[in-house]
């Protein structure tokens, strides 16, 4: 049995007491709270609770208990969590300054809560564009400036981790390909922003949940998980988008998941009907490639929406997000309890 | 370039005339029509319409002519295709007489199209509950009697076809693990039947539509394809619902699509969730399991809905497919002539 | 605790002596065999071994009990199991019997054990090439009298079986397509003939052991697993064969397990690499498609091997086989007894 | 039509006289070297081979034209290549000085050719045993010193590499998690030491060829390429080891390509069938884990081979990899020619 210990409790007293009473028990610090491992004993779970420094008593130490027991706010720009998804729009990659900015405006106009663009590209050929770097970060921070959208960039390298807090990156993003390239997690984590991190392609749950662990234990405030497409044998699309992945996630952290429709369709045409699977299915926002002319975008150029598509697809997903929790009862079959 | 016949067009006369204009062409049968190669020749696409035999000129002939160009009418019971979804619920396995006549009124008042109901199995364990067979069929016969539910059955055998074209089936099932096995099909064609085709779970798109022209060529009026959950990698949920799968099948055929989200799902809590991803992405209808006592289900138990459960699941999926189909724009982003 | 009684011994006797010993106890058919399950008692696993009828005592009934403790003879042609590997040739369909017949003594001659052949195929397209059928079983029969080579055919539908059975067929092949349609297969087991049993390319180890259960379970008096190459993200090849297959198999049962590198490389120049990969990770032996003229064959004409590359590779493979099992230890590191 | 230059082979002075010639051309550095685009013109492939600096002509421009037409030399100990199989070995992680420096000389004495050993390791797990850093590197420093091994160790983090380097690795190791982190990949290739590959399990063969890509082109002499398993569906063992993929691979590159039969297996019970497998597909050589005491490993223990268990693979292995190239002919039916 594992006794979870309040944000701020000390273990010393409680180790002491509990000893007294004859129980067999030894303190692990987890992250910035201690959790106590009581080794087998004569009493109920419940009894634990009756000491207040206990929040929770846990069956078994979960593999990734950060992860499995965070309780905390999630702050992005003006959205509110529950009432409507969270948007995250903007192009694959950064490439025009102008362009940039005007999209910047249209977005927080259209109602969405972050902007999303690619400085350093992590790109599968050494010889495609590989992003403007420093250039598009400083165009990033005029576009917050006057839009007031808070930045989701990716990290790719910890050798910009610097620029990135210079600059006044929000979110920190961990690309599919980084999930689990745990020396980055921990640099990344170390800026104590929050990270939107996205699924490995070939990622179960638990391992994704881990890499979050890794995020959550080395400093990171919160973590946006993000499913973007697994790799299957089948390649009608890029990517099959794990709708399943969203209910079942739930069942193990309250950490917020989203869904990445442009990496899981790979062109435009099927981005709309991923969206609105995604959000049925219960991811709670939507991270979106938005170009001001997609056809002649550096990279992604056959999955990014133009402005006009977007709006029309959020006007549908929002309406479709409303109607799904209308009655206050999104998911009638599922519980947080049950497996 | 290919020349598609209307149906009952006799190629005949057309290629007289054709040869007599100096084109090279040979005649195709394709099930019940006819195709016309035509060889290089100096003429445009368009210039081969206005002969009235020629229902479309094709560029290149597809793998499945059949299912490319299928255009008919779908008739399930009461549903109108195109303004709601289709419903077929019932048990896996008919198990006992009573429990499903009772079900069967149940869910033709809860607006169900038509009744599934297992009565040969295919049981990955040769010592598993392998279906009552004969005595279900009966029973599914009565339920048909007094809901006026037609009736949609898994085929398993073609010892077992007479059997059920004289108990009145409506529609033959062909389960995900026959959905490769032709000589099967080519029997199940042959009574005339319109087909509910499973995707086989490792079957690309490709492979899926040349076992439905298989059934179109032998003589099945109309086949609707059943996505039921792909095997990957991960098995958080029983299956991975493919539901990218929706959308770029209605590129290739006109052929209805439904989901299967109980098989998919495995556990009843994430059937829900599936239900709605599976309609937001371009689902036509729904295949579920239900049943009066799921936990005493002789299979499948831990993945049926007792009715209130899908009572409550249908009302929501109705509301929202209805708010997704409202203003005439279902997927405003994708089109049949783009890919 | 399960007792598997031997071939031939009665539960009834035992039964009572047990009873009478307080052992509370019941008895199962398993095939033509008994089980009996030992529900709690006092005595340790070894003290049931002192009755004569008593086999073997097992810890938990296997999920395919009959696959499990199978022990018995293969008989393919001359071949010796255990000291070379076991050779399966001849083309992917019959076409023509002159070249089926001089195919056969040239095969004979290089040492091959049996002959296959297709004689109603399963192909992915209606349009394709669907074999010869009851004249292509004539001229196998006719290679076999003049060859003395048995024949191994795939079924594709009970309809064909009594003919398989009057042209006497030596091993019916169920294909990969088939291996999960459970009715075919009781109808193939109740010929009692071997049959060769290849593993559909998504199945799980236990759900192809199940299926061999089925053939056991229903009258085969052995089967013959045959890996084929299982679906992938990867289609660098046709399709990835699983060598590691081959030794965990061999940890659950004593049945032959071979390999098809043909249907796996889809390209004869990779042939060779997976037949040596195969053999050095425990295959007992090849099924391998080979033909007078590959680039005229009707069917999987990129993958079958010319009679020269046939023996080229033999020659090779048998050398390779005999080098591995020299003193005596093929598999040094891997032992039936631990997993 | 593209040209590729010979090393050092300036293009100016051809240029001129190609376009003397009226044929359209232009330039593009390569890495170290030089590739002409030749634009339609009048001459065959084979005309441009009179102009000396041509060192290839290629019909089409390669995705990854360095790892394409790579030819140079590996260097990794006394092993010759295309004599005998490379042998890589030992443990997981470095654990015990006494221990390392035992286990080298023995591996020595039994003919390997380089030390492997994990430094800083990549888990899963934070809380997993994450790797005794530096001083595992002084330790690799020293039993490179008495035994003469050269010196194999995966590199998780670009601030490590300043210290790679001083402590004197040899061959710097990319994980399979890091084959797509781009930006380590270019750091490592910059300190310009051969680098090993390994390939992420869900990489298709270009993936994996272009990660190589980019570190011959950022200054990596050569890239030994690794393969571990990839994901799949099937978890009878930890990965499936891809045999097929030796002998495609070699269509495309002459950079060597090796196989870590350990971690696709993740039990010891199956390296040894893994790594006969491997070598007969056609891999050149083979990486493995050796502990002394495999049980008291800190990471990977359950697939970690004894020593004594290594020297029988190894014996074996050998004379099978040497069996198979007698007669000069191992793969008698694959060409780099054809495909």
């Amino acid at each position: 049995m594992w006794l979870l210990l309040k944000q701020g409790a000390e273990p010393a007293g409680l180790l002491e007491e509990l000893q007294a009473e004859g129980v067999s028990v030894q303190a692990h610090p987890i992250g910035q709270r201690w959790m106590l491992e009581v080794i087998e004993n004569g009493y109920t779970p419940e009894a634990f609770l009756r000491w207040e420094e206990v929040e929770r008593v846990i069956a078994e130490k979960p593999a990734f208990p950060l992860v499995a027991t965070w309780q905390g706010t999630v702050n992005v720009g003006s959205w509110r969590r529950g009432e409507a998804p969270l948007w995250i729009a903007g192009p694959c990659s950064v490439e025009r300054k102008a362009d940039l900015l005007s999209l910047a405006l249209s977005l927080r106009r259209a109602g969405v809560h972050a902007l999303r663009g690619g400085a350093y590209k992590a790109r599968t050929s050494p010889y495609a564009f590989q992003g403007l770097g420093e250039e598009a970060l400083d165009w990033l921070a005029e576009a917050k400036a006057i839009s007031g959208l808070p930045l989701c960039v990716e990290v790719v390298s910890e050798k910009h981790l610097a620029l990135y807090q210079k600059k006044g990156i929000d979110i920190l993003q961990v690309g599919a390909r980084n999930m689990d390239n745990y020396w980055l997690l921990q640099e990344v984590a170390s800026l104590r922003l929050p990270v939107l991190l996205k699924r490995n392609p070939q990622a179960r749950l638990e391992e994704w949940l881990l890499a979050a662990e890794y995020l959550l234990l080395h400093g990171a405030p919160w973590v946006m998980l993000c499913e973007r497409g697994i790799r299957t044998f089948d390649y009608s699309l890029r990517y099959t988008l794990d709708v399943g992945i969203f209910s079942v996630a739930a069942q193990h952290t309250a950490l917020p998941v989203v869904a990445d429709p442009s990496h899981a369709a790979g062109r435009w045409q099927h981005v709309a009907a991923l969206t609105y699977a995604a959000l049925a299915a219960g991811a709670e926002g939507i991270l979106v490639e938005v170009h001001t002319e997609p056809f002649h975008a550096r990279s992604d150029a056959a999955q990014q929406l133009t402005l006009e598509q977007f709006l029309a697809l959020k006007e549908k997903a929002d309406s479709l997000h409303a109607n799904l929790h209308s009655g206050g009862v999104a998911q009638p079959l599922q519980s947080r309890l049950e497996q």
